[in-house]
C-alpha cells in the first residue's frame, strides 16, 4: 500500500507560552524529550510500510527550520510553504491538490505535527485499518477513545457501520468542545475525541472541497497553480491568503456524506495545554514533573520546566505549572485552559 | 533627651530569597518602595529629638554599602564592622561598649535594620516612653500588640507594673515561636510580639552581659579594645569570632531582673517572609500585590514581584508568591514559613 503522509505544521501555539511562541511554535520544540514534536511525527509516519516522503505544510517563515529539523533525523520532505496561515482546510486542500498531480487517487494520511502518540506501531496499525475505508471513498478521521471527560477536545458520535465491511463507523455527529457536564455525557455515550488526523483519497477530499467549500477550492487551486516550485519545495501563490480560514472539519467533514470515524484506543494527546503535557509525561511519587534545576518541597501534581540558566524553588504548590523561558515566566493553575492562557499572553503583548 | 541609636544590620535574609541573598541581604533592598529598609530605619531614628549619629553594626563585607546607602539619604553614621556575624548579643554588646566610652550611662536605642514601621512619629513617641523606664535601669523591649495569632514571632507575657511609675510592665515570660494553637492562646491572654527592638542604658546592659554572659563579655571587650578605628569606623578585632553566637534575648533578656516590655500598638512587621511583605503592602481588589510587568488573571491574594526584564503571566493562583530576581525564581504558597524557604534555598546550593 502506497501512502502519502501530509504533516500540518501551522499554528502559533500560544497555549504553551512561554516555550512556544510565534517565533518558535510548538511543533519545533523538544517538549517530551530531546526531539521536537515535528521530528517525532515525521519518524512515526515514515515508519509506515509504503510511505512516500512526507509533505509538510508550514508557514513560509518556518520552512527552512522544518527542513533542517527533519534532516537532523534523516527524513527528507517536500515542503509546501504558506504565505500566511489559513487553518487546516486550505492547508490540507493544497497538499491534496499537489499530491493529486502525482496520483489523483493517492491515499493521503494527514497528521498534526504536534501531537503525542507514544506507541508508533499501534498508530501505524490504525493507519492501515483506516486506509481500507479510505480506499472505498470514505474520509476517515481518527476518533480517540476518551479516558476522561475532557472539555478541551471536540467529540464525534459514531453512527452506522461502513458500507463494504471496512473497520470504522459513519460519523453521526460532531460535538463542539463541551462543558464539564456535557463531556461526562459524551464519555458515557461512547463518543470519541476528534483528533484531527485523517486518511482519505486525494480525489475524494478535493471533490468534497469543490462541493462544500468552493471559495476555498478556488483560492487554493490558484495558489497551487501560481506557486513557485523549487527543489523539494512549493511556495504557494498569494491567492492562498484569499482562502477562507476554516478547519477541514468545518469546511468538509461536517458536510460530506463520506465522513467516517475509526475508533483508536492507544495513548494520544494533542499537548494542547501544559496540563496535557504534564499528563503525558512521567511523574515522581508526589505527581510532580520537573524539567528544571529546582528544589521542590511539599508540592503535588506540579509541572515545573525551565531553561538551563534558571534556578527554581517551589514550596507548597498543588497542581501548579511553572514554566520559564529566558525572562518569560508562566505560573498557573495546571487546570487553567489553554484558551485562558492564550488570552493572557495576548494581553501581555506577546504571542 | 540625648539618645544613641544602634542599628543592627546583620543576617543573610535567606527567608526573602531570591531578592535577599548573602551578597545583598534584606536591609539593603528597596522592598516597600524605592528606599532600602536600612535607609528607612536610619531616617526613622535620626528623626528622634536628641538622637546622636547612629551606630551601625554590620558585617565587614557590607560596611561600605551601608555607609553609601545612608549617605544617599543624608545620614552620617558610625560603623562597627564585624569580622563575622555572631547574632545580636555580641553585636549589641560591642555597640554598648563603644558608646559607653563616650558616656557610660548613655541611653541606647537598639533597632533592627530591616523592620517595617510605617508610622515613624508613633514609633518615636514609643521610644520616648521607653526611655523613661530605661533611665531607671530597665532594659525595655518593644512588645508589639498582635493583631493575628502569628506563629512567626516569639511572644512576651507582660507582668507587674514597673517600679517608679514609668510606662511598661516587667517581663513575666518569653515564649518561643508558638504553634498555631499556642499562638491563639497567646493572643487571647494578651501576650505581645517580641520585636527585637530595645531601649536601655549602656552601663545596665553591659553589667548584665558581664553577669549573665561572661564569655560574650570577655570576647567582645577584647574585640573592641583590639579593634582598628578609622574615620567613622571601628573594625572589631578577631576576638569577636570567639563570642558565643547568641541573641540578646537568650544571652541577657531571659536572665536579667531588669527586663521590661512596653506595649506598642502601631503597625509593625519584621518582613520575615514574603507573606509578611505582602501583608505590609497595598493590595488590589482581588488581594493581589504586583510589583512586576505581569498579566494576572483569576488570581487572589498573590504577591508577584520581579525585576524589570521579566514578563510574567499568572493564572488561577490563590495565595501564591512569585518572586523573580534574574534567573532565580521562587514560587511558593504565601503561607509557607520563612524557615521552610530558607531550608529549600540551602538545598538549592544558594544562600
Amino acid at each position: 500500500m502506497e501512502i502519502f503522509p501530509v504533516i500540518l505544521c501551522g499554528g502559533a501555539g500560544a497555549r504553551l507560552w512561554p516555550v512556544s511562541t510565534a517565533a518558535l511554535p510548538k511543533p519545533f520544540i523538544p517538549l517530551m524529550d530531546s526531539r521536537s514534536l515535528l521530528q517525532h511525527t515525521a519518524l512515526r509516519l515514515t515508519g509506515l510500510a509504503g510511505a512516500r516522503a512526507p509533505v509538510v505544510v508550514v508557514g513560509a517563515r518556518h520552512a527552512a527550520l522544518a527542513r533542517r529539523q527533519l534532516a537532523e533525523v534523516g527524513v527528507e520532505v517536500f515542503i509546501i510553504a504558506e504565505p500566511e496561515g489559513r487553518d487546516s482546510g486550505p492547508a490540507l486542500t493544497a497538499a491534496a491538490r499537489w499530491i493529486a498531480r502525482t496520483d489523483p487517487r493517492a491515499l493521503v494520511l494527514a497528521a498534526a505535527s504536534d501531537h503525542h502518540i507514544p506507541d508508533a506501531d499501534a498508530f501505524r496499525a490504525s493507519v492501515v485499518a483506516a486506509a481500507a475505508a479510505a480506499e472505498q471513498g470514505y474520509i476517515v478521521t481518527f476518533g480517540m477513545k476518551p479516558n476522561f471527560p475532557a472539555s478541551a477536545y471536540g467529540y464525534i458520535r459514531p453512527g452506522d457501520a461502513l458500507d463494504g465491511g471496512a473497520a470504522g463507523r459513519r460519523v453521526s455527529a460532531f460535538v463542539e468542545k463541551p462543558d464539564a457536564a456535557q463531556a461526562e455525557a459524551c464519555l458515557a455515550a461512547g463518543y470519541l475525541w476528534n483528533s484531527g488526523n485523517f486518511v482519505f483519497r486525494a480525489d475524494r477530499l478535493l471533490a468534497d472541497v469543490a462541493l462544500h467549500a468552493p471559495a476555498m477550492d478556488k483560492a487554493v487551486s490558484r495558489a497551487v497553480d501560481e506557486g513557485v516550485a523549487g527543489e523539494g519545495l512549493l511556495e504557494l501563490g498569494s491567492a492562498f491568503g484569499g482562502a477562507p480560514a476554516l478547519s477541514i472539519d468545518v469546511a468538509v467533514m461536517e458536510k460530506t456524506a463520506k465522513a467516517a470515524v475509526l475508533e483508536i484506543d492507544h495513548a494520544w494527546s494533542d499537548l494542547g495545554s501544559w496540563d496535557a503535557v504534564w499528563a503525558a509525561l512521567d511523574h515522581d511519587a508526589a505527581g510532580n514533573t520537573v524539567q528544571a534545576r529546582a528544589v521542590v518541597v511539599s508540592s503535588e501534581g506540579c509541572f515545573i520546566r525551565a531553561d538551563a540558566a534558571a534556578r527554581i524553588v517551589a514550596v507548597g504548590l498543588k497542581k501548579i505549572a511553572v514554566v520559564v523561558q529566558g525572562d518569560r515566566i508562566l505560573v498557573c493553575d495546571l487546570a487553567a485552559s489553554g484558551q485562558v492562557l492564550k488570552d493572557a499572553v495576548e494581553q501581555l503583548g506577546e504571542a
